[in-house]
């Protein structure tokens, strides 16, 4: 990847298996501190999931990174022993966040990879090699998404986004290289982990792309026609899992630039690699709601007032098809309507 | 207003002329900490306005101070000097912002009830009953308001709120008591001042109401069908102006609240004494776009990353007329399209 001409972001290798152990660059304080968090068994490392170590594409990789750290720590073990050993790994790992999907395929795919094993070694190579092809084809599918989008934008067009797409932005921006497109940039801050001021612009930066950034409050006005910041072309925002009637689930706060877009005639572009074909709709999408009290402070210092004790932190809204341009996966874009086609359509007719 | 049965809150009384100055409650970092900014003249009074020390009602109760501040310290000049010095004190804070036009109106009312004047202590005393008076009008209209407000909604509705809408939320608040109704209030935090977290919060909370704080994203989530949270009853917000066709400009945020309820059929009530009846439609109205340096921070320390240097901060936003569901003025609730209706309305007709 590094000769493909565009500077290589920090963000874009942020899992490293190492010393026997998982490796998590911290997205919680980066960039103003570069600190990994280190864990010592896929357990730990669900919990540094389940405690916003890493987010976005970052548990997917953390994921697979888990199910191998599991396999090399269950060598000495009998079969059986070894199998209960990666099940509970894969368990873990799949129920860390319960919104975004692909860590449980992630589990799924190595547990099925494993199941004729007659060997503990047998059974940890399957569940190495499948844990490392899981990974490899979430970058393939990843880029596949990033070219496909790049399709449907011109050259100079200016695009709002939201909290942190990960490797869907970064294959984006290559892939807009690679086809002699030049985009601008608007960034919403997003709170409360401000993933859009610290990861996206930042990493946008180090890409050498051109970002403002807004408060979550200003995309409206950035949307709306007249806009002293110049118009913008469309909104494009990551989805963590979009069901088959085009419903899309991805960071709080989406739904109201989705509203806002549909309201003032800007398409709305949602990537995601693939819908998810066990979720009907969009009511049967489970959200996760996060400590309230994250919306009650920033970056460790106290933002309300000493006498405010409730507050509300749903960690992902649901944005109904209506206000949904298209969904665009790894085998082209889809009319959120459409998103039945999915399964028919070959990888390579884009 | 202390036996009206409800807590006094801090920022109900939060300018004071004493000692040969204005004092003005630092908003900008209450309520964790509690500063007043002394201005010795209302150029000095002016400038605090503009640095946003205080916002919303209180650059019309600084103004009114400050124009009472002139006329104080005019006393020893001959008639002209007199004149021109109060005339300089009414351009400066008439020109601190921009948007709201509730400054401009008192210096403009203090220098009219000055014209005729003969002799300095005429003058003087002129101006200052007006400047005076000009507050008081002020509180009244905003009770006036508060209690055409609590007419629309019954007993128990969830109210969203964003910013700080100051002495009409109080006398909203006060209002609602009197006609024996309780209201729960959801507030956004209103980044980048956090004057939803640090002000309405708080005096909602001196006042004994429950409140619900969500960052400025969560917003659509809590207005969609369906929410966690519990549903909506109406959205309401001040407005900083509104023009004669409806639109209503108000804290950047507010057009993305409104579309959003507009879209979930929960109604839209924006708050102001009266129409601008020199602004005909909304694209006349002037809005400020602020140092988007403020975007990068947050309670003066940095958020964004460090290689992120464009930013974006328009004050304001305009909600469009077919966003608004009332404009509730002193002198009752309007349809949008129906404001210029306003100037025939008597105030006695509620």
């Amino acid at each position: 990847m590094i000769d493909r001409g565009i500077a290589l972001p920090a963000l874009d290798d942020s899992v490293v298996l190492a010393d026997g152990a998982v490796f998590i660059l911290d997205r919680r304080v980066f960039p103003s501190s570069i600190a990994w968090v280190r864990a010592d068994t896929a357990q730990e490392v669900a919990a540094a999931i389940t405690a916003m170590v890493t987010q976005s594409s970052g548990p997917t990789f953390a994921a697979c990174a888990g199910l191998e750290l599991a396999a090399l720590q269950a060598q000495r073990l009998p079969l059986d022993d070894a199998r209960a050993s990666l099940a509970a790994a894969a368990e873990a790992l799949a129920n860390a966040r319960p919104t975004n999907n692909h860590p449980r395929e992630a589990a799924e795919s190595v547990i099925a990879a494993t199941a004729g094993a007659t060997s503990t070694s047998e059974l940890l190579e399957a569940a190495v090699d499948a844990a490392r092809a899981f990974a490899l084809r979430y970058r393939a599918r990843s880029r596949a998404l990033g070219e496909h989008t790049v399709a449907l934008l011109d050259d100079g067009a200016r695009l709002l986004t939201h909290c942190w797409m990960d490797t869907y932005l970064i294959e984006l921006v290559r892939a807009a290289d690679a086809a002699g497109k030049t985009f601008e940039w608007v960034a919403t801050e997003t709170r409360p982990y401000l993933q859009g001021a610290r990861l996206t612009a930042h990493t946008l930066r180090e890409m050498d792309q051109r970002v403002t950034l807004i408060t979550d409050g200003m995309a409206a006005a950035a949307l709306a026609p007249g806009s002293r910041l110049g118009a913008i072309t469309a909104l494009v925002t990551a989805a963590d899992r979009v069901s088959l009637d085009g419903s899309v689930a991805n960071k709080v706060g989406t739904l109201g630039l989705a509203v806002a877009a549909n309201a003032f005639d800007v398409p709305y572009y949602a990537l995601v690699q693939s819908p998810d074909a066990s979720v009907p709709t969009g009511a049967d999408i489970v959200i996760e709601d996060r400590d309230p009290a994250e919306v009650l402070s920033m970056l460790g210092a106290r933002t309300a007032s000493a006498l405010v004790t409730d507050a509300w932190y749903p960690a992902f809204d649901v944005t109904p098809p209506r206000f949904v341009t298209a969904v665009v996966t790894d085998r082209g874009a889809f009319a959120p309507g459409s998103l039945a086609e999915y399964s028919t359509t070959r990888i390579d007719a884009r």
